[in-house]
């Protein structure tokens, strides 16, 4: 038997799992706390779900499910979708979409989502990627207005706050005033995606990286050129400077910042028009939470009114924001900003005892300590409980009828 | 797009997600009080290691994932296997025996573990079976004594009564037991198995179809009519008879016994000679825990200790319990026996309103409530918070310098 996990996927021994439970908790609570109702997808979905979702590079990360019985017919022209009908997830968002589609008629009219758990790519793994990982998701379905945005990064904040990050920074855009932008540097309509996914690419590639890639698809330098100087120029005047550009995205980008910055002092919010965000689905506000513990975003977000009409047919303006937990737990791990102690104790006991009485005593315990385990006391007491105490048992106590409790 | 989650698997509503978080909760603080560490394992093992590993019925139902990019090759004398490199988990205690194989010097020596998470079996599905589903495991690693058993026993039975399940009962047998009987009636050690998976059919397919069973098995009548008949006398003259038929597994069980209803008084544990347990793996006590509310067992589990190192190499003798979640579930949801009523507040504001002021009210409730939702009143007020009350927000205030509370 091969004793790793698959390549990219992971175990987790008893420390590191305290420490993802520990984080978990307060993210679900703070999110529960913030008026999120928590549901949950299942994940496996059906291939076509996945292949015909026009989510960009994920659909081609998807781990397929092999069909069985007599559904399965191999020939040497079989493509991997006429073997496979079921596959693993890749994000969240795509059943919440399926799953408000279905459920619309039993759920509120502004339908607070929180959702965690595990999605699968099949990706080159590295440093912080995996091939399977978590994912805490909260989305606002059926609220059109900045309200949600608002509520949102609200959400975000307190959370992260709670965690232990202090002095977060909220970058904010608009895919509308990002469209605006880039027609009136030339491009077309159509052109609009594919240059905001080049531009997307300078924290990587710096600006003659996005430069020649721009070229290499065969834009006009005049264009290109003009685009570039655009953004600087607006990244440089700041918002104020968008109105003209996008009344509609200025306007709600203007509203987000002065009612969250009057609210949360120690938030800086920053409109970053260079801001892009990879998926395809956006429409309106997109925004990403920073850390000076972290050079890339810890999470982040945005606004998709047209996506779940688009997969499902039911109409409903959405907005959403998604935690990078593997990374956060990385930043949790290397700040050791968690206090995951616990208050435990061992209870010793020797042969001759009557081990009923014993598990009496650890069920009355139970009622005051967090973890009670017992333990037959060995000759070599003294490296016994130097071991324990390692293990993050702080008290211990020896069976008798009144138990005198010490530190380890 | 398909809306409904595919075949057998599930989605669940904000209600339900409920009930499921508020059980596993419980189930988790139990275990953990019990002395028990969580741990977590890969939702996806290498194929071999699944198909190769001798866990009976379950190899057949295995999701497989498609070998992905030059490793798919696929021909018309393709087997599953060819064209598969992964595959889901079935179970949790596969996974357990390779984490514990591969992590054993980073472990305690009596490692006592934890987990929770989906498995996934290609089953039929039916009414209160599913393709995927939770699983609530503990084991106790490196413990040969029956002590592992005593405290596994009173793990489940305080996790149990903690959920609202008062007069378990816990039926108890032994493997070593049950060998012994099937070789006294005239079988020999390589046909136990085989008998016993026969003899475990009695509740589904009765006395005479176990008969016809074992006689299209080809085996003895003497056997048969003798191995029904001692087993029948057993459970008539109770355990004390079983001494002299094996003498370790009577110590084992009148110890566990006698142990545990000198400690727990609500608790009815009942020797079962007929008692077997589908899995070849287990090598001595075996026991499933029983409630009025369901016909079936609410969970069961044994000792192993043999699996961990035919699988691994790895010597270690191993008893654990698995929780069937699912249907404790159910019970749950029948019996209406979880509390998972919440604090919870609306707060409402007007379009007059200052929004930041709105969040800050909202933010200072978040100390108070469980949950706290901000909302714009409509014209039809009364209509607006009888929906919210029946959402599960009992108390509501309007937006105001003083808030002034109410119940809804």
């Amino acid at each position: 038997m091969r004793l790793l996990a698959p390549k990219g996927m992971r175990d987790f021994l008893p420390e590191e799992k305290k420490r993802r439970r520990k984080v978990l908790d307060i993210i679900l609570d703070e999110y529960k706390k913030s008026g999120f109702l928590e549901i949950e997808t299942s994940m496996i979905e059906d291939l076509d779900n996945l292949t015909k979702s026009n989510s960009g590079e994920n659909t081609k990360l998807i781990y397929k499910i092999l069909k069985r019985g007599n559904k399965f017919r191999p020939t040497d022209m079989s493509t991997e979708d006429d073997l496979a009908d079921l596959g693993l997830r890749f994000d969240l968002t795509l059943p919440l979409s399926r799953y408000y589609a279905n459920n619309k008629n039993d759920l509120p009219t502004v339908f607070r989502a929180l959702q965690t758990g595990y999605v699968f790519r099949a990706e080159r793994p590295g440093k912080g990627r995996f091939r399977a990982f978590m994912q805490c998701d909260v989305d606002i379905i059926g609220e059109a207005s900045y309200t949600a945005e608002v509520e949102l990064i609200s959400t975000i904040y307190r959370t992260l706050s709670r965690i232990g990050l202090k002095g977060q920074v909220i970058k904010l855009n608009d895919r509308r005033l990002l469209k605006a932008l880039i027609m009136s540097a030339g491009f077309s309509e159509n052109d609009f995606i594919s240059v905001a996914i080049s531009l997307d690419k300078v924290d990587k590639i710096g600006v003659e990286g996005v430069v020649s890639e721009l070229e290499s698809k065969g834009y006009e330098k005049s264009s290109i050129d003009a685009v570039i100087e655009k953004l600087s120029e607006l990244s440089k005047s700041g918002l104020k400077a968008a109105e003209a550009l996008d009344k509609e995205s200025y306007d709600n980008l203007n509203s987000i910042i002065s009612v969250l910055s009057s609210v949360y002092t120690d938030l800086k919010l920053e409109f970053d028009p260079s801001l892009v965000r990879g998926m395809g689905y956006y429409t309106g506000t997109i925004f990403e939470v920073y850390h000076e513990s972290s050079s890339g975003a810890i999470g982040g977000g945005g606004r998709y009114d047209n996506m779940i009409e688009s997969l499902s047919g039911v109409s409903a303006p959405a907005c959403g924001f998604s935690i990078g937990y593997e990374r956060l737990l990385g930043i949790v791990e290397e700040m050791n900003i968690i206090d995951a102690s616990e208050n435990n104790i061992a209870l010793f006991y020797s042969s001759t005892d009557d081990l009923s009485g014993v598990i009496k005593k650890a069920d009355e315990l139970r009622n005051d300590y967090d973890m009670v385990t017992i333990i037959p006391k060995k000759k070599k007491f003294g490296k016994q409980l130097s071991r324990l105490k390692a293990e993050g048992f702080d008290h211990f106590a020896e069976y008798a009828e009144t138990l005198e409790i010490k530190e380890s």
